[in-house]
């Protein structure tokens, strides 16, 4: 999977009556000033009659003034912001899965790492969730597939494998890496590298994505620290 | 803004080929089936001849089944995958902005008791990001609203005020409410509680989105601690 070169994105947040029709009015509109919708996403339900939602709308390859034109000409949207899109403030996200006390410790390594080279112009950040159990831990590993701007998995744990490991080999496939923390079961011989110390597994991973690293994640596939 | 009961929602990830008029497609057959889209997302460009990209789509008010079939009969559809809602697999998302020392010990103390809750069946995630600077931190709060699932902001730093109080007071305003820890500045004044400890911060943000938690924030609204 190769990275296309960063294209100017518009970017912006309405109120729209929520109706399969209006929703389908706006990608319509979107398509005949020519853009690419990137991002459409309900951010929240409005209750009220009619019903609204909030939605955020990325587009690439037309100005934010001609989406905005082309949106207030559309009966069901209502109350238009200008934002920014997500990627431009969030940026690069590793995602970090297992058990509490890991994934803490992982955070506290990435979060520092992250801080240095957000200083430099990076845009990193570290987005965490813990779970238990063999099945809420793979359906979180398969859904980093579709976790819009995810670069890297931190798998943090004491003992993972069965559907886990499944899991971390069908996420690779896509092209996205996994670090792991050393811990028993077979996740380890699944993943891109295997670290012992958690702090060091956040902070690699960091540096993994980072433009502003030197650590290449490809010359240390399969190694363990 | 109240919140609308769960409602069952089809998700799917396939690659498309990667043009204005091929997502208006997509958008036009699910409403065609009645379904509203909750979320259209562009996870990866996939580049060759045409250039594809994959997105992942939620929709409620249609079976999966209905949508696989209404996507199969278009013909810049390639390779659909059956997924899980985000929602139900990362669930509600706490977000942790500012400095990367204070952002950590938040992250430390969020991520210890989400791991709690989520034993329990709840699903919470801690995303986070370290930033430098009022002009980073206030875009951040901003997005804040922009993103899916937020739905509470702790701000962790030393020092903020200015345009971020002005990007609080803004995000409030759309229902997401704030924690600061105590610090300089005037964001203090501008936020729903103020903590002194980060890892208590953390704590009381999650207890406070936990439907299995007593925490209400109403009626902390305003206190320090």
């Amino acid at each position: 999977m190769a990275r296309r070169s960063a294209v100017e994105t518009a970017a912006l947040r309405f109120d729209v009556v929520d109706s399969a029709g209006s929703i389908s009015a706006i990608t319509a509109a979107t398509a005949a000033i020519g853009g690419r919708i990137r991002t459409l996403a309900t951010v929240r339900p409005i209750e009220g009659e009619p019903p609204l939602v909030e939605i955020e709308l990325e587009v690439e390859g037309v100005t934010e003034n001609a989406l905005v034109a082309a949106l207030e000409g559309l009966e069901d949207v209502r109350t238009i912001h200008r934002t920014r899109a997500l990627g431009s403030v969030f940026g690069k996200r590793i995602i970090v899965v297992g058990g509490g006390a890991q994934v803490a410790q992982v955070a506290l390594g990435a979060v520092s790492e992250a801080d240095r080279h957000n200083l430099r112009g990076e845009r990193i950040s570290v987005d965490t969730i813990p779970l238990v159990g063999e099945e809420s831990i793979a359906a979180a590993v398969r859904a980093v597939a579709d976790l819009p701007r995810a670069r890297l998995l931190v798998l943090a744990g004491s003992i993972m494998g069965g559907d886990i490991s499944a899991a971390a080999d069908e996420l690779r496939a896509v092209g996205i890496p996994i670090i792991a923390l050393n811990m028993v079961g077979s996740i380890t011989e699944h993943v891109d590298l295997v670290v012992s110390d958690p702090v060091q597994a956040g902070t690699m991973a960091v540096m993994a994505v980072a433009d502003t690293a030197t650590f290449d994640l490809e010359r240390q596939r399969g190694r363990r620290y």
